[in-house]
């Protein structure tokens, strides 16, 4: 196919195309003559995936490279995902990048050094609790493990400490959103094409599993109300 | 207490505290001399909230000033979520605010009007449905509810519809996580402290629920692995 079929079945637009060809993130056609280029299903796949990993995942042009060029090793589905799955940019908490904006200094907010890195070393070790409780198999290069260590810390800072059996409910709901995860990749026999639905799983669905919650606690807040007003009385007599 | 000991009470810093009240955030206190002004507890839990809304929670200071407002009102406790719940900032695709890193144009990416249009009309009809579904009660002013609508058309446009039915184990488990989370606030009578709990789970929480459902993944994809290996007659012989 010419570059404008290219362009229509990825949906990506042909200057981004050409842009991508530049950076070296998608290889040339095969020239038909010197100014006609032909390309093939493998050029549609792989730019699907270059577009989630940029536009959706947000990662930089070399950052994507990289993940492009260990996808085409001859992985298996296995190390395929855990190398894109290790890739995306990690979820933090939001007081980050947030500050100054009310023109509050974070460096005040911060209590001391030593306070702050005892709750940092005892969420470290609440992880490795929660991960081990679970029989979760995590690897030591995990970006999670630390970001999760770290959000932990900044609740303890802010007076809510999160305790190992505390998280394990939410753990164990984790797992069986993962396993819904999963479902979804079944069948699914192309690296390339497996590698640009992880992306789309972990990264654009992840907004609809947070609304989801929002949604829920609204109504959850509703049978809260139901059952406490029900308490005290002043039910429907039920 | 003096300004100093409600600074290390809140943890918000007395430069901060100052402009909180020339903002008209935080009422003023009780005047001992001219030079002298006594706070009490209550400035504490109000603090805790403003920073909770503006630092954690990412609101301008209008929009908070604006819930404090209505929090002050008589309200009860449902009614207090409420309004705190439907002023946090909206979870949302990530895709916008990304464009444009890589040279691309998010007006050339996007198909056209009108199939744009039909996606979103189909996604707001799935989102109605899976309320109605799930027999959540969702006020018509929530705005999870476009949000969610807005995030599962940009999934359309990018080849994957979920239907109501694929997304309803999804909101089973968003449901069993707003219940964990409402059991977090039994036993809060204050209002204001309950107003400043609701904002540190929806939105400091929100990415300890994210990071688990990573972990989570990554186990899937071991558990996956092992399961496809078996099958094959690769495993241990099990």
């Amino acid at each position: 196919m010419r570059i404008s079929e290219l362009s229509r079945r990825s949906g990506v637009p042909v200057a981004t195309i050409k842009y991508y060809r530049r950076e070296g993130l998608l290889p040339g056609g095969r020239a038909l003559n010197p100014t006609t280029v032909e390309y093939d299903e493998e050029h549609v796949q792989r730019l699907r995936l270059i577009r989630s990993l940029i536009q959706l995942g947000g990662l930089p042009v070399a950052r994507a490279r990289e993940v492009l060029e260990a996808v085409e090793q001859p992985l298996d589905a296995f190390e395929t995902l855990a190398v894109v799955h290790h890739a995306l940019p990690v979820p933090a908490a939001e007081t980050s990048g947030k500050d100054g904006k009310d023109g509050a200094r974070r460096d005040e907010e911060e209590p001391g050094g030593a306070a702050g890195e005892a709750a940092s070393a005892g969420a470290g070790a609440r992880v490795e609790a929660l991960i081990e409780n679970m029989g979760w198999r995590i690897s030591d290069a995990s970006p999670h493990r630390p970001a999760l260590a770290e959000s932990l810390a900044v609740l303890s800072r802010l007076g809510t400490d999160y305790t190992t059996d505390d998280l394990i409910p939410y753990a164990r709901l984790a797992t069986s959103t993962a396993d819904l995860d999963f479902a979804q990749l079944e069948g699914i026999e192309d690296h390339i094409a497996l590698a640009e639905r992880a992306v789309v799983l972990s990264v654009l669905f992840e907004p609809v599993v947070r609304l989801l919650r929002r949604l829920a606690q609204e109504d959850a807040n509703h049978r809260r109300h139901d059952r406490n007003a029900c308490g005290r009385g002043e039910g429907t007599g039920e």
